[in-house]
């Protein structure tokens, strides 16, 4: 697999969805560029005489060998984006597997296992605010009533969006016979740090996903003038969430875990107003479990003396939580050993690999992001270790479905 | 004048414009509720058989005495709001002013020079931005032609709201004609800090107006993904914003000055994004005009210094600036020795009466607020200090308009 022809197929979708130069991309899933998206991908694999399926949440599949043999190895990603995001979160993993399907081809005469390639839905949730919407439903870790439900940001509902793409949505729940036919799982995604090109490697092995919660936090104070009001007679909640977003920071550097304040909204949110209340996200991940929960337990207690002090009200409400995720150990050993060493590293992003690795053995493989930036457009890889990732998945799948 | 006699034409305006309970009052200008205000004042001011009239930038006038003669001696205030704010800030005056006339006929057979009751148009500039607006269109501190163009949150511009209240807007600018018939211009208004309160006197007088500005502070990062990005990699605007609202609090305290971050802009605002962008405003005011510029100072260097550690961009942007009003020296020694002695007090917020300093003798009569709280709800007088209040105008308007 040579750069140049991983570059051949990976330029072919980059139209599809492209903003304005600098933009990024927008997929969002069931509009006409997510619809174009598939087109491209249906179009790709029928060209290589793969067996095409659109399953009953909305997944694509495409096979190589009867996937009803069971035992299937399956590998891909999705074709959905965040607002601004990068070309290769997702794109990455599904233009990879196609290749791969081709260098196996031209390496091995038969395969033992049935092969398959899939397209989650949904992965993003940046329509429907729901992250892995696709691989919840397939596993039954979104009730399907609450998915048919979900809005985007114009009130239309996910039944109503697949209604439109040709979709049944009374149909959408878990599908234990698909499910079941799966024997493996290996997703391949853009790095989404730098670990890699610290080390100087273009593909590596992924040992775990962090555990990862969202908190809420509401600081309160008094509502009043910004002229008058002197200093000292000040209620002022913008003061004690400042001093939060930096508490966390500092807590997240000393434990090694990582903490983000992104979000905030204000009230009044006035140039001349003291705010009466701030209401700010945290979210925050680290290596595992007990590290987080000091994170979070450091913050409470330091913000709430600020609080104290500022004669503020303080409260933090974990609004979601997901425990740590470990990879299927015999298969990323495996995996590793058959890269040659390759770097094994966590990951504090969710994928729809974390869902699917509850109930099938599952692996990750990452390709070096030499900008380490994620979710935005200067996101990327090179050519050359995109050719370097193909190889790669191209050896595990081959490793597993000709023994 | 007692508490209950003050309470009573105090009570007959509360309805107007009244929210929920706990919530205050909205009444922004040129609204049914204004009118409702406008309508409650005119019939008041021809109960006692004052002479009304709307002058071409939209404010009333209630008079006693013909202001043709000139010299006339004004008072007033306004009756808009900002939201949900208190019931004090503006009305007091009106109401403080139509009983001081009640006060003064009962005490003299006939005054000196004419005396008239002002009430100004959009003083908080809460519907169309531009604070003072109708004592700045009298005395031309704003052009015509930009403020007809000034529109509220539903796009409307001013010179709309005024056609449809009956009024002209090509009419509205400097009234020369008007603005010289004016001797002496003295507003009363609710303190809007507790200075009066710590000292327990129930009315204060005004020294000056501190120097005021806004400056925008635009701090620039790298949007990436909350999950993956290692705390080293990361280029966060929000945590040097966090800083500077620090800085800004603490520079503020040591330099006996007031510094407020209130109205904060993220982008993408996500909780599981670092942001690419923060957008803050500070509001800062100081006794004079080098503490407010050595206040700005240290928080341009500090926040530069820290950016750097961040490896973020910041600037910060003077959007506004006014100097010192200083109220008329002559006046204010005056008042303070007829009033036994007030206390003189500088205030920190704007105001008509620092608008018509530059134009005519002027001095401004502070009534305690026990909360100290201003534009909120909270914001209070007891009647037994409205009432004091009242006297202690009517004495003034005595001393300024029979001698």
């Amino acid at each position: 697999m040579s750069p140049e022809r991983f570059a051949a197929l990976w330029r072919s979708l980059l139209p599809i969805g492209r903003l304005a130069d600098g933009c990024g991309y927008l997929r969002r899933s069931w509009t006409p560029t997510d619809l174009g998206c598939r087109e491209w991908f249906v179009e790709e694999a029928l060209d290589r005489d793969l067996d095409v399926e659109t399953d009953r949440n909305g997944n694509l599949w495409a096979w190589l060998g009867d996937p009803a043999a069971g035992n299937a190895v399956v590998t891909g990603s999705h074709l959905d984006s965040v607002p601004n995001g990068g070309a290769y979160d997702g794109p990455l993993g599904v233009v990879s597997a196609l290749l791969a399907v081709d260098l196996l081809r031209e390496r091995v005469a038969r395969l033992h296992r049935p092969l398959g390639i899939v397209v989650f839905t949904e992965e993003e949730g940046s329509r429907f605010g729901l992250a892995c919407l696709g691989s919840r439903l397939l596993t039954g870790a979104v009730d399907p009533e609450r998915a048919r439900q979900l809005t985007d940001d114009r009130g239309g509902t996910l039944a109503d969006a697949m209604t439109k793409a040709g979709l049944d949505p009374a149909g959408i729940g878990p599908d234990p016979g698909l499910l079941g036919r799966i024997g493996a799982f290996v997703e391949l995604h853009v790095e989404q740090g730098r670990a890699l090109a610290d080390v100087d490697a273009p593909v590596g092995v992924a040992s775990a996903i962090w555990p990862h919660g969202r908190w809420r936090m509401d600081f309160t104070g008094e509502a009043n003038h910004a002229g008058t009001t002197r200093m000292a007679d000040r209620h002022d909640p913008m003061l004690t969430f400042s001093f939060a977003t930096l508490a966390a920071n500092k807590a997240a550097r000393s434990q090694g875990a990582h903490a983000t304040v992104g979000r905030v909204s204000v009230t009044p949110n006035a140039t001349n107003a003291i705010p009466s209340r701030v209401s700010a996200w945290l979210d925050a991940r680290a290596p595992d479990a007990p590290t987080l929960a000091a994170l979070v337990d450091s913050v409470r207690a330091n913000v709430t003396e600020r609080a104290g002090r500022d004669g503020t009200g303080f409260t933090l409400t974990a609004e979601s939580q997901s425990s740590t995720v470990d990879f299927h150990s015999g298969l990323r050993d495996r995996i590793a050993a058959r890269l040659g060493g390759a770097p094994v590293l966590p990951t504090g992003a969710g994928h729809d690999a974390g869902v699917l690795a509850a109930h099938v053995p599952t692996a990750m493989l990452f390709v070096r992001n030499p900008t380490g930036i994620s979710h935005a457009p200067a996101e990327h890889a090179t050519d050359a270790d995109c050719a370097a990732g193909v190889r790669a998945l191209a050896d595990v799948l081959e490793d597993l479905a000709c023994r």
